[in-house]
């Protein structure tokens, strides 16, 4: 990389600090949507896109967006993204990484007056995180044109509802569908976001591409045996739901460790029903967490573990019910794109690495209406969602090397088409 | 049986029931130590040991005593006994079903002016479930001289101690070693109580003889692994606390079922540390309840268990803590009581089913001082702790009759011997 870009990515580590500081509760950054603490934090961002010499305002729904306008008549537009609202008790990097580096990649346009074959939209979403309302991508959904106003009566723990929040943020509720691109205008959607796993870290290399946003089922599960006395029923009259549980935990890991790459299965939760440690358990409920990139996959994969957990049960004669409780469609990244991206990956210096994003993103709700790209960068040891959560700066300046090189190469390729 | 054996069961069962009628809450059973309610039952069988013709005292602990004396000199004691304090929501039959099926029995000695070569103590514990001050064996404890006077500091949950308790209830603290029957005085002891499993109702047999109580090994395990986003982190990369308790829960419950009749174990109980769905475990928290009646099957069990767990762990790369929290020793039944008990059982027309004990009995306190029987007695599907607690009329009868039978032969043998 170039001091250029190490000086670019000092700055944006230091903006990253300063809206790091501006928080719900002292000691701590939480800046959930809608909050003082939030609007406090969405000046901050809208000042320093102006500064960048971005036309820049507040939409109704509460996203920062900083227009950079091509010449050219019937231009397309780029939106480059992420989200500056956070979980509680957050890291620092999870969303404002992507949004200060877009500004710093604009700013960089701006000086070198380059000559936009399509227009350019950074975004600073204000939902993504979903924590206050229980309702993810509230922000990329009003700018894809698809947000559901059924939401708007949604309340949050104090009682607020979902258009009162918009209200006392300054927004519009009844003209939130004027801030939506049009789909028929979309050039792609960019986002650049700190990987929140482990790979990268472990293959000690600091960015790669997404291929995909995993889709996701998530499945309510009840094993329902029978309760008894710990000292007096034998074992082999027992018909315990933890044990059930237990062999039904273990047989969704090795399913999901036997497709490796392709599936990840999670047991998040576990309650027993009355629980005592001198009583059999008669009542377990856990909740299932399934992700693939494939949507065919997931779906086999959902019917595969929903015929073993009955197939234990049944051996066990335990009853069982099987709710799946959320749903959410695997998102593939667009194929033009990443390859433009894994040539500015190569161009930089770095191995091309694609690898899938488990978590969930604002492309997700982009995907209906753009070709969507991610570039992720290397977190410490895959931490997030925790003030642990850590970028190193060389990490920082490689992937403001690559997104550079990125969009330069998507300006040649407009250019020449 | 004879008709009079289902008269004095009837009898027996609607004391049970006058005594069922007396509870601290309205609707449900529950009469724990030192309540008004537990007060009002003692009274009451203490009228009824009275009536049948006992010498009645109630002592410092507040059990009651009703004495039927031999007039050889020398004689020992045998003790029948059993306890009238309930847990709560409990069902009738466990415990009062042994006090008044041997206030039954007394009654009949009397009636026939049985010669006694021993005196006959037959015994209310007051505190055998231990639900008030989490300490069991309060009663039999200060009959066996061996109550521990720490106990009297200990608190309920409503702030009193239990010398406070003890001192409402008309009970002298300071005079309980006086209470105590000397280790030299003891000829035996017998309680006849319902079996709180589901062996004899799956065998179809009214009444069994318990060889042994179980030894008891509580334990509390600890398992560490690494907290992760359920979506970013692959199946390979993971270290998850849940997999890790699930793989021992069922490790345990196979080891258990392979040494079947000699030892069962029981998870009971499951934390996991800041559980969400889409959260792999970091940490969970279980319970291990292990018993046995042989205390070399106990130990190498939990030995096995202990290794198993940290194998396990070794292999996942998870740490754990093994805690042993609580012990108790197995009590084996005495020989000779137990053969006298198989002819009585015998001579009654029953199958001879012998069995273990997996649940605690006032026997365990009295071992150390005296010879230990019991007899079981079958209750509906194994159910007890519970209102759906029930045993049949015929049962009870039977019970009467093999009880009598095993008090007739004890006295024979003494008056031979």
């Amino acid at each position: 990389m170039t001091p250029d870009n190490l000086q670019q990515a000092n700055t944006i580590l230091q903006r990253i600090n300063e809206l790091a500081s501006i928080s719900e509760s002292p000691g701590v950054i939480t800046r959930t949507f809608g909050t003082e603490a939030f609007i406090k934090g969405r000046t901050l961002v809208a000042h320093w896109m102006q500064e960048a010499g971005l036309q820049t305002h507040i939409d109704n729904i509460g996203n920062v967006r900083g227009r950079l306008l091509s010449q050219s008549p019937d231009a397309k537009t780029l939106v480059i993204a992420s989200h500056i609202d956070t979980v509680i008790n957050a890291g620092k990097f999870d969303g404002p990484l992507g949004v200060l580096l877009g500004i710093s990649l604009l700013e960089q346009l701006i000086q070198q007056r380059t000559n936009l074959p399509f227009h350019i939209e950074l975004i600073a979403f204000c939902d993504e995180e979903g924590c206050r309302f229980h309702t993810t991508y509230l922000g990329s959904k009003v700018v894809a044109g698809h947000f559901d106003k059924d939401l708007f009566s949604q309340r949050d723990a104090t009682g607020f509802t979902l258009q009162e929040v918009i209200q006392h943020m300054g927004g519009d509720p009844a003209v939130l569908a004027q801030d939506a691109i049009p789909a028929k205008n979309w050039l792609g959607y960019f986002e650049v976001h700190i990987e929140q796993g482990p790979v990268l870290f472990e293959k000690d290399i600091p960015v790669g591409i997404v291929t995909a946003i995993a889709g996701q089922k998530r499945i309510a599960i009840t094993f329902h045996g029978e309760a008894g006395h710990a000292g007096t029923v034998p074992m082999d009259m027992r018909h315990d739901a933890l044990c059930a549980a237990a062999e039904f935990i273990l047989e969704a890991e090795r399913f999901a460790a036997s497709h490796l790459q392709q599936v990840v299965a999670t047991v998040g939760t576990l309650q027993i029903t009355h629980a005592a440690s001198n009583v059999i358990p008669g009542e377990v409920q856990i909740t299932l967490d399934l992700r693939s990139a494939n949507q065919q996959v997931l779906n086999s994969c959902h019917s595969h573990l929903e015929r073993l957990a009955f197939a234990i049960c049944q051996q066990r004669r335990v009853n069982m019910q099987w709710q799946p409780v959320q749903e959410s469609n695997p998102v593939t990244c667009n194929a033009q794109l990443n390859y433009l991206l894994a040539q500015a990956v190569q161009q930089s210096g770095y191995e091309v690495i694609k690898l899938v994003s488990g978590a969930g993103h604002d492309g997700v709700a982009i995907s209906p209406v753009a070709p969507v790209a991610m570039l992720f960068v290397r977190c410490f040891e895959g931490i997030s969602h925790n003030p642990l959560e850590n970028v190193e700066l060389k990490d920082l300046a490689a992937a403001v090397k690559v997104s550079a090189a990125f969009i330069h190469s998507l300006i040649q390729k407009h250019n020449r088409g």
